[in-house]
């Protein structure tokens, strides 16, 4: 690995390789992909919350003229889910509905409006059962069953762990304080809704379909379709945004490739806004209790924290999201004592998933505000408190999370410093105010979903006689940019110019496996598989130059696209003419990297979901005016510093945090996931859920810190995810220094925050 | 290498993988391909045969609406051509058009109404030349020069070659007998017209284009535009027939390219039929002559070829036509001494070309109805002339062609036992008569056509954990099915069911380098490349196994896609298994493959054009019956025997030998590609221009005769080329035996046959 200085290529703002072709339109989006005499597919949905199905009859339907095929649960009653724990889930529903908007039947016709029409001509008679909405009833209601597999009422799984002496921590503190919290649901509200269009020809299923995981995708496929994976193409198109919402398995892609299979013509199935609010995915509802003790000067003695998770109709990636909730609190501050007792119940709503930040963003929202509420009851600056706590490099928490590069203290120190924190913090007029937060998040998951001893990420490199370069990489770019990291990185190590490298990535056929975006895995492992290709491939570009042309192979080095002897300023060729020269003498210019995390020592307890290899840290600080009138909060800045280790790509890095602090924004003040009694969504489109426009947003101001992460590509770990954590809590916490009141439960509404001045008013 | 019958994917009949894509009419090919806002390219051809270019004014064009770009010879005034020695084109002409239908501006459109008005509007001022339409005016008219760069008269190219003794060779000569012979030009009549889509975007230029060559299309893209050939990528969709009319960089591809890039839009131009006529490529018109000495048996002792071709107004393949008509008559007999004077000229007509059985079919026509002829005058049977004159495996042909694996005799004797020749041959009534010819034909060039040491074809191979296998091949697949062989030889060689093989092909940016489909290379070469980055995976995936399974890898084999241990019956695992074993073992299943020509010791003479590492022979009979009355010709069978040194997929080489004596009967009995006095094409269209339809063509045997070459891809040689030479002759000789009259010029329409007849009973 160089110096810094030394790098001609990464570590420099660079454009993303699909921007222009985003900006000008020509992009081809899932939904954009022509296909000669491609059906249009629709699914219909149930309307009840909780029902058994008695019978379908889709005569009617499949007599319509223009109705290709029309298919049921009954054609593919086989379950599956993303986790190989919660394996619930049916392509279309096989004897039971569960939320309104789960799938029945679906059908392909030659256009829209006949699919629709077609979908009104399915019979379906149900018996409606009752349905369970809270999830505290869920905890408790034996009677009903939304999934069979429950034990205990409609709990999926229940997690009770205590890491060191609880005890003794209580017992050291000289205060302690317990808060109780509510994060509701969030929505990913990406642009792009799914699509997914299915093609099935001579045995061979191909799927281009709106996904993250193209991976885990095909093998689901595989096991409900009963075809070989090796007869399943899953491809994933320019995508529009992801967030998590389209980190799994969905209806949709098993219902277009269905339906391509019985008509044998191409069918597309592309969500409305309203089918991808009804079918969700989204942030699980979060109820959390902590209780926290500390010394007199805010050391954490002991955190407990207990959290009760609305998973909605089915599992999804659920369990994941409930260890997370308790493993990622543990960092990045000291915690000596932790213990954490968690739920995640079944309700008849839409199922919640992975989003941005999984796991992590409830609690610590929660977390960074109760220590907050700390402080101000020990009359301790939250500054001090945080940094006194703040976790160092090199160190293994309780919970046995490994911790390497850590620069959690120069981000605190960061934002203190742009927010003029000491001069500001406390002393800002009424209504006006400063809040601060950290957070922490890991970078790739240290398993994979489906146990297995192989690599997480492979990369496939060539060389081409003409100086080219293609990387053939399974890694999916949802928009954050791998693919122009992928090429950074190759470009980098190869030693020639960014615009030589070329990217074909995420299409299960002519790429090697990645597992998929979700975790923020990407830049870290197809990054480093992507380095070892190619400096493999350099190696053997070196030896064979140094062969042909009778130097020492340590005398010469390739960079800017030229090949160099040590001390001399005029290059001995190009490039691509060192290629042919390889390539003349026989040398394949051919190579595969690959990652796969370390193999950590210890006791882990979490067969499955684990630590990750590397973390990446963070803190912020929101600057907030509240109109005490009206109760409108107006966010005019928020500061984010973030360790990611080392920027290959300063500017699209920043882009993240970016995005990142905006839906932390967004889910704090506007965005409210809710449902109507029985079971009805209260508003699945942009005019009731309300997104951040570019008028409602902060400016954000980025500071990204470097760590150099011993087992990063050229030290890289994340920075998409971790940087969205701080800023609900430190938004919130401003609002405190604004107003003088705490919040405890999100989206902070102007109705909350009249209710609460007028409360503070009555008993201040 | 194996047993045959050891063989589980090769040897046996599989149908193409693109067969029920273009049966069902889903293929892509060029023509076919959706880009949004992709305008419509047209180009204005010159009304002269050949004319000075005064002036070009394009304003009122570029006025119309919905024009968006116009472009002339102005905008790339870069000379190109497919051989190094015949860099003589330009996109557009810049001076001169050198004959009707020369390419002069093209226009981009938003429709092909607005393109074709636009080129109205184009207003060009010509200064009218005179024009050389006989290919002997050109040779002496020093007065009229179309190419500049030739230095006697209009001949582009002569050639002088002695090899042996001539005039011991004479001398020795029982009988000598000399006859002139033309074969006219032929036309390729693919189905497919060109079509090429060009897009600009970012600084690279993206080509799909109907091309049999996308490296040297890449190649003069690069050089005519400016452009690094790593921002070059071209792509061959699926291609509808070649035959040697896509076999070099075309103005279409370049006109597309250059209005591309001048509107920033797509631009996609195809050819019309009439399109197709004009700009031509094909057959060369040969004026041939002959002189032959033999003993009394009719062992041959010298042979003398003289012959004159018609250019065209380009140089295009031609100087290599020229140089295979010679070099490619000294098999498959034996030839003690040989000489060779040849020239080409340019004339005023669309530029000639390679065609499906390059250089060869003209001579191969002359030399084997001149050898019946000297049968004739000496009384001995044709079939045993040949069969004493046959040449044996393992020589060295008086020209230095190294011949290695031969059966010519076998095809010999096969035809002669199918068609009963002893029992028919002189022994039917009249009008009714079977005819005999041998030919062989190169497998690639040893040279490529640019010089240069790099492989001819690579190969990339990856196995998957879910046992598919990707192979990236460069190789383009223009109906003769390569894709479909690279799947069986990758899937044998790799023990693999042919269903877990699939091949993408033919892109320059995501597959490794492969010279092209001509001269009938691409089994043979991508092939061995092919097999060799097989080979190189199993090995390390068998190392890998018998590493982690404590076994030695030698008792360990992979067959149908199970791993297993020799003597047992049961497989030890699947392939995906071993695959999913080595994988996590740390192996990379991927591996390059190559192929380069042997280097060829002694002292040929023709630089750029060498022999071949192998060739294949064969040998036609043809039964005929002609209606004396009407003239008419039926050619009732063909018999051909062909050895092709080991038959990959029966089924298609067979298609490939069918194919070719089919274009073969055309050329002898209906196609006729000829000029107007002026220069203009007699009839540009398949009204005029008369392919064989279903209806007319003969019924075909074809036997698949196995040498198993030593160097070809588990012995394979080529088969689609030169199996078309012997039809030719072989039904002209046949038509002597049924009517006792020679024709020494083709086609042989009924009037020739009735003007042959009428003048026999004039002078029988």
């Amino acid at each position: 690995m160089g110096e810094k200085n030394e790098y001609r290529c990464i570590g420099r703002n660079t454009p993303r390789t699909d921007g222009l072709a985003k900006v000008t339109g020509s992009a081809l989006f899932s939904a954009d992909i022509q296909v000669s005499r491609c059906l249009t597919g629709k699914i219909l949905r149930s309307p009840h919350a909780h029902a058994r199905i008695l019978s379908i009859d889709t005569k009617k339907a499949e007599a319509l003229p223009g109705v290709k095929a029309v298919v049921t649960g009954a054609d593919a009653p086989v379950r599956y889910g993303i986790l190989p724990v919660s394996q619930d889930e049916y392509p279309l529903a096989v004897d039971k509905v569960r939320f309104i908007g789960d799938e029945v039947a679906a059908v392909a016709a030659i256009d829209e409006a006949t699919a629709l029409q077609a979908l009104d001509l399915i019979d379906v008679r149900y018996e409606v059962l009752p349905a369970i909405l809270d999830p505290r009833e869920a905890l408790v209601r034996d009677d009903v069953k939304i999934q069979e597999r429950t034990q205990e009422a409609n709990i999926e799984r229940r997690i009770h762990l205590v890491f060191g002496d609880m005890e003794k921590g209580f017992a050291e503190a000289d205060y302690i304080r317990e808060d109780r919290f509510f994060k509701d649901a969030a929505s990913h509200a990406f642009l792009e809704p799914h699509s997914a269009l299915a093609q099935f020809s001579d045995g061979k299923l191909t799927l281009r379909t709106s996904t993250q995981v193209p991976h885990y995708v095909q093998r689901a496929l595989s096991k409900v379709l009963g075809i070989p994976a090796d007869k399943i193409r899953v491809i994933k198109p320019v995508l529009g945004g992801g967030f998590g919402g389209k980190g799994e398995p969905l209806p949709l892609e098993f219902a277009a490739s269905l339906l391509a299979i019985k008509s044998g013509l191409p069918v597309r199935i592309t969500h409305s806004r309203e089918e991808v609010f009804l079918t969700h995915r989204g942030r699980h509802p979060v109820e959390m209790t902590l209780k926290t003790g500390v010394k007199k000067d805010g050391t954490i003695t002991a955190v407990q924290f207990n959290s009760l998770l609305d998973g909605g109709a089915y599992g999804s990636y659920g369990v994941v999201t409930m260890i997370y909730s308790g493993q990622l609190l543990t960092a990045p501050y000291r915690v000596p004592a932790f213990s954490f007792d968690s739920a995640r119940v079944f309700t008849n709503k839409p199922p919640c998933g992975a989003q941005r930040g999984h796991g992590g963003v409830q609690p610590r929202f929660a977390f960074e505000v109760h220590l907050d509420r700390i402080a101000a009851d020990l009359g301790l600056d939250p500054l001090e408190v945080r940094y006194r706590n703040a976790i160092d490099p090199n160190t293994v928490t309780v919970n046995e999370l490994r911790i390497t590069s850590c620069a959690f203290k120069e981000c605190l120190d960061k934002v203190a410093e742009t927010v003029d924190w000491k001069e500001k913090r406390g002393k800002l007029p009424y209504g006006k105010g400063i809040g601060l937060a950290g957070g922490f998040y890991v970078t790739g998951a240290a398993y994979p979903i489906y146990a297995n001893p192989m690599p997480h990420s492979q990369a496939q490199i060539r060389v081409d006689r003409d100086g080219g370069v293609t990387v053939f990489s399974g890694a999916s770019d949802i928009g954050q940019g791998s693919d122009t990291l992928l090429m950074m990185i190759t470009a980098e190590a190869l030693g020639v110019p960014e615009q030589s490298v070329r990217v074909v990535s995420a299409d299960t056929e002519t790429t090697p496996v990645d597992l998929g975006s979700y975790s923020s895995r990407v830049t870290f492992m197809a990054g480093n598989a992507c380095r070892q290709a190619a400096l493999e491939i350099r190696d053997h570009l070196l030896a064979a130059c140094a062969a042909q042309l009778a130097r020492n192979q340590k005398t010469l080095t390739i960079t800017g696209g030229y090949l160099f002897e040590h001390g001399k300023e005029e290059p001995l060729m190009t490039f691509a003419e060192a290629a042919v020269l390889a390539e003349a003498a026989g040398v394949a210019l051919c190579a595969m990297g690959s990652y796969r995390p370390p193999e950590l020592a210890g006791s882990y307890k979490f067969g499955g979901v684990g630590p990750s290899p590397a973390y990446s840290f963070g803190a912020q600080t929101a600057e907030v005016e509240v109109d005490t009138e009206t109760g409108e909060i107006r966010v005019t800045k928020i500061h984010c510093a973030h360790d990611l280790g080392f920027a290959l790509n300063p500017l699209t890095a920043s882009g993240q945090a970016e995005g990142a602090v905006v839906m932390g924004f967004g889910e704090t003040l506007l965005e409210h996931h809710a449902f109507l009694p029985g079971g009805r969504h209260s508003g699945p489109n942009f005019l009731d859920y309300k997104v951040p426009t570019f008028l409602d947003v902060p400016e954000v101001d980025v500071t990204l810190v470097e760590s150099v992460d011993p087992c990063g590509p050229y030290g890289a770990k994340e920075i998409g995810e971790g940087s969205l954590h701080p800023s609900l809590p430190a938004i919130v916490n401003a609002i405190y220094d604004a107003i003088g009141c705490w919040f405890h439960e999100l989206p902070l509404t102007p109705e909350k925050v009249l209710a609460a001045i007028a409360k503070k008013k009555e008993a201040p």
